[in-house]
C-alpha cells in the first residue's frame, strides 16, 4: 500500500513521521508548495520522493492512499480529484468547507466505493476510547448530559470562530460516545475583535430525549481548562485532558428521584461510591488513526473516524454558526 | 435600635447569631412558627424574647428593624406590612416571588423612607469586596465577559430551578461588578425530574455593548466547581471560590489587536506577565452585612446589597424562566 | 454508665458534645476552673452537672468513666487517682509527661482491670479506618515505606517542639497500620526561636527489616501539606488529609526488581495501572472513639487507641527528642 | 570559537541541537562511540564532522572547547586531557567520580587558565535565576531553611544511589542561592533491592547559623512532586517545578516573635499578605548554559555553573553517602 501525503506543514509533519513508520505502508511521495520542504523531508524519511506539484500524488497509479493536510478550502479540490483517480483518501478535518462539498465527497467515496475519512485525532486517544469501552459496556447507564469546556489564551483564528477551531474536537468525542441524533442547536457568542469573528462562544445541543449537550469554548481565557463532565444514570465521568495520567475519573455517583403522589415533591436520593482512575493506553494518537485508515483500506474495515462522522460534525458547526448570527435561534439540524 | 427577626430556621439561625452580637442593635425578639425553637434561642442569645407569632414583631411599636428569613412566599406580605407600619426591612433573596410583588415593595420603601434591603450575602464577602475595588481602581481595564460555573451534586430544590437556586448568587455579584445594563437573556437547560425543573441550566446575558456574561449551573455534577472568569482588557481575574486563601487571582495577561488596512487579518498580540494574589479580608459575609443594614438604618448610608440591586436580579431570573421555556429564545430586560 | 469530664476548653467542648449525644453513657459531670465555663455547659447538655473541682469527678461514687482533658502536667496526677479509685479513664494525648509515669498508669489499669485508653482521635477517621482494612486484607502488599509531611504556618508552641504536636498523630497511624516494632530513630531540627523548641523537624524511625518510616514536620510553611505516602510491593497508597472527599489514592502501581547473575545489574519492571479512591465513612471521628471507649467498659473489648499504643507513640517521641538534642544521633527504641 | 562535543547519546543530543545553533560558536566535532550516530548528526547539523575518536576532539588544535557527556567514569580522563590541550572544558555533573580526581582537575584548570564548567542545568532555568534575583534584592530576607522533595516513580540507576541521582539538583540550586557554607551532613535511606544502593534517601544539611537544609528524594513514589520551600524572614517562596506557568510563588508570609522577660514564653506573631507569581523567563535553561560558557571563554567572564561549584556539590554527596553508609552519623564537610 503506497501512500502520497498533500501538505508538510506542522500537521503534516506528524502525518509523515507516522505514516514512514506504520508497519504495511510505504510513503512514496510527500508535497509541499514551499521547495524548501524537501530537505527536511530528509531528516523523517530517506525514502520519499518529494514533490511541490499536488498532481504527482493524484496522478501516481501507484498510490493507493492519499492523505490531506492543506488549508481547508483546498480539502474539497484535492479529495475530490483524489477519489475519482480511484484513491483511499484521508483528509484532515473539517473535510470540506460546507456540507454540500462535503456531501459529493460522501457519495462519491460511495460510488467508488473507496474510504473517505476524517482525522478527528482525539477518537484515538487511550482516554477517549476507554470512555467509549465504558459506555458501551453499560458501566455509565443511560447519559443524561455532556458538558464541555475548553478554554485558554489562544491563537485567534482569521477565518472561523472559535466553535470551529475549540468544539471541533468535542463535537466528534460526543457524537462517537453518544448514539442520539441531535435535533438543533443554539449558539450566543462574542467577538473582541472588529471582524465579528467570535472568540467567546457558548453552544446548546439539543435532543428529542432527556439529554442535552453544552460547550464553553474561549480563546481568551487566563487559565486553560480541557474539562468534560458526562453524567449517567449509572455513573458519571470527568475527563481532565490536562492531568498528565489521571485524565479519566469515573464516579460511582447518581441520584434516584421518585415523584409523590401529587406530582409535586420530588424525593432525589444522592448516592457517592467510590472512584475509579483507569489506566489509559498511551499510544500516540495519531499513530492508532493511521493504522484505522490502513486497515479499513487492506480489511474493509469501517473507520472510526470516517466519512459519516466528518458530515455529522459539520452540519452541527454549520447550524451553531447560523444560530450564533442570528441572535442565538434555535436551528434545527438537518439529517 | 430594636431588631426582630421573622424565621429562625437554618438560615435564621445565622442570622440571630449576628444581629445578637451587632454592636449598635439589640435583638428584642424572634419569631418562629415552630414553638420548640424557643429553647434553642437561649442558647444564642439570653436576652431576646421569643414568640410564634411575627405580628409580636410587625406591630411591636418599639422594634424598629425586621428581618425575615422565611419560605420565598411569605416574602411579600411580611415585608409589606412591616415597611407599612414604619419599620426598616431586611428580607432574604429573593425579595418576593415575582416583580410585580417586588415593585410594590420598592415603591413603600421610598414611600415610608425606610430602609428596604435583600440580603446578597456574598457581595459583603472579602473576594467580591476585593474585586470591586480592582475594578474601581481601574486595574482590571474595560470589562469584556463574565463566565460563571457553579456545579455540584446539589438538593434539587421542589419550587425553583437551579438558575433561581444557583445562578442567583452569580448574577448579584455580576450586578454588583459591572455598571453596564442587561438587554436580553436566553437559558436552556434540562429537568431529569419529570416535575420539569431544571436540574441543569445555562444562561447567557446580551448587552449593548461589547460585554457578555454566561452561567452554567448544575445540581448534577459529580465534582464540585465554584469558578467565575472576568475579562478585563488590561488584566483578568479568576476567582475561585473553593480555595481555601488563594481565591482571588489577577493575571496580567490581555491581548491587544489590530486589523490590516483590508480588515482581513487580525493581529492578536498576546501578553503573559505576573499572577498577584491578594490577601482577602476574611471577616464573615454575614456580620458585614448586618452591619451595613444597622449603618443605612442609623447613618442613612445606600447599603451594597439593596432593594434596587435585589431587584436586577429578579428581572434576569423572571426573564431567564420565560427564554428556557420557550425553547431559548431572546428574551429582553425591561427596565 | 456514668461519665465524668475534667477540662472543658477547646477540645473537652467537643468531647462534651459527643458524651452528651452518646447512645448508653450518661454525662453526669463536667469539671473546669473557670466558673464561667457553667453558663456555657448548659447550651450543650442541660443535665450535666458543672463543678470547679476535679475531685467532684474522682470521687464520685456513681461515675464509672473520667475523660480527662487538661494540659499535659496534669495528666499523671488525675489519670492516677481516677484508675485508683476505680474508675476507667480516656485521657488526651500524649497520656503522659514522660515513659515513667505512662509505665506506672499502665500498670495501674492493668492492676485494677480497668480501662485505660488515650485519645488519638485520627484512627478514629473514615480514612485510617479504610487504610487500614485495605492493608490488613492483603491489597498492599508488604510495606516497603511511610513518607509523612505535616507542615503549615502553625502555631509555635511554648512548651514541646513540633514533632510532639504533629507527628504524634502520624506516628499513632503509623503504630495502627504497621505492626513491625521499631529499632531506633534519628531526628535533626531547628529552632527559630532563642527557647531552642524546634519549629521544623525531620524524624527517621529504623526497623529491623525492609521498611523505614520518615516524618517531616514545620510550624513555618507557606503552603499546608497533610499527605502521607505508603509503599507497598503490591499497591501504594497516597493519604492526602486536605482533599474534601478523595483523601484516600491506591495506586496499583509497584515495581518488580531482579538481579542478575552477577548482581550487579538491578532491572527494575515498573507496572502502573489503575487508581482506586475509595468512598470514606463520613461520621466524626471523636463520635466513634467515645463509642469504642464505651464499648470497652461496657463489653470488654480492646479500644483501638489503648494505652499501649499511647505508651508506644510515647516512647518514640521522648527518643527523637533524645536524637536532636544530640545532633541526630541514633537512639535506640526501649521496648 | 570551535567546539567539539564527546558523547551523543539522549542528553548529548540536547548539547548539539543547542552548540549547533549558538551565534558564535561552530560545532566542529561530534563524536560517539557508536558509527550510526553519525547519520543522525546530519539531521541536527549539517556542517559538524563525526568521529568515533574522542582524540579526534582532544587533539584537535582548531578546537577551543570541549563538551563532555559521556559516562561519569570517563568524565576525568577526558576533561584532565583535554584541558592539558589547552581546551575550555564544559563537563556533564558530575564533573568527576570523586573529590580528589575532582580537585585535580580544578587545579589544572587554574594552571591553564581555561574555563572549567559543569552542567548543573537547573541554574540556567527562569524558575532559579527568578529564585536568585528576588534573594539577592533582598526581598525574602534571611533564609531560615530550605526544603526540597523530588520523588516519582524512577528509574532505578545500577551505581548510585537516590540522592546523586536526584538531590544533585536541589543541592546545585541551594549552594547557587545560599551563600552560607555547610558544615556537616546527616543521610539515611533505605534499598528495596538487594545491590544495597538506596532508593529512597532523606538528607538533613547542617549549618553554622540558625540555617537548615532538607532533602526528600525518592525513585518509588506513586505522585510526582517536585517541590522546594525556601524560608526567609521576610517572605517565603514555594517552588513547584511541575506547574506550567506558576512555579515560583512569592508568599508574603512570614512571622515576628518576641519572648517575654522569663524567657519562658514565645509570642508568635503570624503575618500572611498577598501572593505574587512571577513571570518567568521561559527560554531554555540549555541555551542560556551554552551562552554562559561561550561569554565565559570569549569575555573571561565567571560561569555560573563553574568547577568550584561543581565541586562543592560533590563534597555534599561524598559527605551523605559516609553518612548514609553509617547509620546517619554526622559527617562534616571537608572546605
Amino acid at each position: 500500500m503506497n501512500v502520497g501525503i498533500i501538505g508538510f506543514g506542522y500537521w503534516g509533519t506528524n502525518l509523515v513521521r507516522n505514516f514512514a513508520n506504520l508497519p504495511g505502508a510505504n510513503l512514496k511521495t510527500v508535497v509541499d508548495k514551499r521547495p524548501e520542504r524537501g530537505k527536511f523531508l530528509t531528516t523523517l524519511c530517506r525514502t520519499a520522493a518529494f514533490s511541490t506539484e499536488p498532481d504527482d500524488v493524484i496522478n501516481d497509479p501507484e498510490i493507493d492512499a492519499v492523505v490531506i493536510a492543506t488549508p481547508v478550502f483546498t480539502h474539497f479540490d484535492l479529495a475530490y480529484r483524489s477519489l475519482n483517480n480511484g484513491k483511499h483518501v484521508l483528509v484532515e478535518k473539517p473535510m470540506a468547507s460546507n456540507i454540500s462539498e462535503a456531501l459529493i465527497l460522501v457519495e462519491l467515496a460511495q460510488k467508488t466505493g473507496k474510504i473517505l475519512m476524517v482525522d478527528h485525532t482525539y477518537l484515538y486517544t487511550g482516554a477517549v476510547q476507554k470512555m467509549k469501552t465504558l459506555i458501551e459496556a453499560g458501566h455509565i447507564g443511560n447519559i443524561t448530559y455532556f458538558d464541555s469546556t475548553r478554554i485558554n489564551l489562544g491563537l485567534f483564528q482569521p477565518d472561523v470562530n472559535v466553535l470551529w477551531d475549540l468544539a471541533t474536537h468535542d463535537i466528534s468525542i460526543l457524537n462517537f460516545l453518544i448514539q442520539e441524533s441531535p435535533v438543533s442547536v443554539q449558539a450566543t457568542g462574542i467577538s473582541h475583535t472588529n471582524n465579528g469573528i467570535e472568540n467567546i462562544a457558548y453552544l446548546t445541543i439539543n435532543y428529542g430525549t432527556g439529554f442535552m449537550a453544552h460547550f464553553n469554548c474561549s480563546w481568551s481565557s487566563p487559565v486553560k481548562i480541557r474539562m468534560m463532565l458526562i453524567g449517567g444514570d449509572k455513573k458519571m465521568i470527568v475527563f481532565n485532558d490536562l492531568e498528565p495520567t489521571e485524565k479519566v475519573k469515573v464516579y460511582d455517583t447518581g441520584y434516584n428521584h421518585k415523584t409523590d403522589e401529587d406530582k409535586k415533591n420530588i424525593l432525589v436520593d444522592y448516592r457517592a461510591g467510590d472512584i475509579y482512575i483507569p489506566k489509559l493506553d498511551t499510544r500516540e494518537a495519531l499513530t492508532n488513526m493511521a493504522a484505522d485508515f490502513r486497515d479499513a483500506i487492506l480489511n474493509g474495515t469501517q473507520p472510526v473516524s470516517n466519512d459519516i462522522s466528518g458530515l455529522k460534525v459539520l452540519k452541527i458547526l454549520e447550524a451553531s454558526q447560523q444560530s450564533i448570527k442570528n441572535k442565538g435561534i434555535e436551528v434545527e439540524i438537518r439529517h
